[in-house]
């Protein structure tokens, strides 16, 4: 039965009924926020890389749902010991239910996945995908958008190296049919054309927020992956937002972050109405309680 | 309704009525230590400085009060991509019912709180306060003496830089009337003079315990801060304690300390029928399940 | 009741009929492994060293059991303010029911023991003992052979500093009456002569695996322990096994191995079907749950 295991791997997992039925779950979790479907179930958390939000939002999300975790401590692992990626998930799953693992390698989900029959959530694979975070984002934008009409979204920072940013475009290019996006990022951290060409919506291409704040829906904000970039002085050159650029948005434009913040997003948007962020990192518990389920029930 | 959140920053987060309150249900917790307060509750644990003693006895507290944790792992998380204390803390308020903070840093637990509408309880900032170990002492305290009789307490080793000293000075200052304080420390580890000038209570300083040891009904040793001290001769001169010593003390006199211990505390006064250091941490555990009460319910 | 106190600390921690009941537990939780016989009670976990498959199999045995874990992290506790051993267990000791421990020096589990009044497991020390490891191996080969006919193993690998090899020989040299122990290795990894003339049961060294693979009954391999040897020569000259190999034993032989593996077990080997390695973590889990009902009720 190999073949029928839910991994979440890519926002390619998923048919467009299948994430209809995880934002509806979702939406449903935000209502209800406790349930016990996960009683008796254990979740292994695998992180090779540093992780606030989707790790503690994964844990949350267990912890409503009534199941227990197993955080496998890497630095205090076999992994010390030169054990393989394959062997660690391979042991984890006689210990666990699912896995979710986030490794620097842009890829390796698939080797996670192929290698175990319990699922797998690909929690970030470098500079690869983030589908989880694409979900609660998308999510995010339907409690403020009408979901049949024509939106804009101004994605805006370290697009080349921004998982969150790939999959999310992914996303969105997928679900909807009138879709503009406009790609304000510094030349060198630019989406590659290969990846924009793919899309079946409109793209523009700009390196100024301002020129375009006044006319979208959604700003989305995303940090210098500083972690995978060699030159410096692109570092200093971010994107970056203040209040009175983001009071000059329509009053129904939505700022978004998938965080960690750091020049680009000023503390001072915070108490902006527009400001969703912290929202944002709430209803990523909300998904990934739906996710959960959809994985091992769907 | 921010202003009435219930957080634990220092002693001054209490009125006498909630710390007879909560040494009250601490004492129900000792005979009933288990419950199911926190069922459905997720309690998060932000440790930014090393804790064996406060945040497992607090890990204790919240599973034995039915709750869940989540341990936000600082070594594995955003805070090394350049997170600010703020942004990790609005992060943890959108998975979590309560805050557990530690912190380097003196006087930030307002900061913290400040930042965040649920409870912030402070589990030690840099040298500043430490409110639950306090209410703990005060409650090993009140094991063994009678709250309306007055009371003589050496507290000895390292004033200056023990947030642990600072919080039970002033707890015991403001519940009793007729306590008296033996300060035995070096002289550059004692309290602040304007520290000591603010104490309504009778005040001695000292350099020998043996000398006031035979008086007093209560000893509490503490270590040297090493972390915080940066002249290498004090730290060899700790005030310390014998079996020896201690048996001259009166028979109804308990000695404590606040662990983790150096020299200045053999081993060989463990099994001195005075010591009730154990005793101390385990208490540890019915206070923090009634602070948390306190927090959510109070 | 010091005394009555059930440690594991060592095969000899076990009678004969001790072990049986626990693999005859054992076999009830793998066909029924959700219990909450552990409901209400802390395990605290205490590894000084890394850990993956012992760590996480005892987490996820106690939550299969319905209790709760305090993991002690190590790099973040007081023992790096220069806590003792013993004041870390006796500390651990007021917040848990149990403890499972892991530490680098030999022998040093007595200690662990003499100081506490609550269950102490050994998780392995240093190149001592790791009896949990020793049981469910046995578990393992009791699964597929026959208790009350002969049999032959050959172990393979690093002996001398396997505390694996050295309880699980223990263990089956006193549960079997006719078993014969091939011993393959590099002459530097041998295991001390006075540890094999104490064993009661036939012993044969070697360092051809393949020369006896044809007759032995169980496999047994394990990873050159490089954390405990200086010689680097010899880190390269493990014996190692092929699928080819494996294809020489009998039909009903089994291929054990106590991970981590390096490249004395190539990956080739998982799809033979004599290979029984992930299926021996996976008993991990249930061998410890009866450990734990042994500790606590037993």
């Amino acid at each position: 039965m190999l073949s029928e295991t839910k991994h979440i791997l890519s926002i390619n997992s998923f048919t467009n009924e299948n994430i209809e039925g995880i934002i509806s779950r979702a939406d449903h979790y935000r209502l209800c926020p406790q349930t016990d479907i996960l009683k008796g179930k254990i979740i292994g958390n695998i992180f090779f890389e540093p992780s606030t939000r989707t790790h503690c939002s994964f844990q949350c999300a267990v912890h409503r749902c009534g199941g227990s975790t197993i955080d496998l401590q890497i630095e205090y692992s076999s992994t010390r010991k030169g054990e393989s990626l394959e062997d660690t998930i391979q042991t984890m799953e006689q210990y666990c239910d699912a896995l979710i693992i986030r490794h620097p390698t842009k890829g390796c989900m698939k080797v996670c996945a192929d290698c175990t029959n319990i699922p797998v959530i690909n929690a970030g694979d470098g500079c690869g995908e983030h589908p989880t975070q694409a979900l609660l984002d998308l999510f995010t934008i339907q409690q403020y958008h009408n979901i049949n009409l024509p939106l804009k979204i101004a994605i805006c920072g370290d697009l080349r190296n921004s998982r969150t940013c790939h999959s999310l475009i992914q996303l969105l290019d997928r679900i909807y049919d009138q879709f503009e996006f406009y790609l304000i990022s510094h030349e060198n951290l630019a989406l590659d054309d290969s990846f924009v060409r793919s899309l079946r919506n409109k793209c523009v291409y700009g390196s100024e927020l301002s020129s375009v704040i006044s006319m979208v829906d959604i700003i989305y904000m995303t940090r210098i992956q500083k972690e995978r970039i060699q030159d410096e002085c692109i570092i200093d050159k971010n994107i970056c937002i203040t209040n009175d650029m983001l009071n000059m948005a329509k009053s129904t434009t939505i700022l978004m972050h998938p965080f960690p913040r750091n020049n680009e997003l000023p503390k001072e948007c915070d108490t902006n109405f527009r400001s969703k962020y912290f929202e944002q990192m709430k209803n990523g518990v909300y998904v990934r309680m739906a996710l959960l389920e959809y994985c091992l029930y769907g």
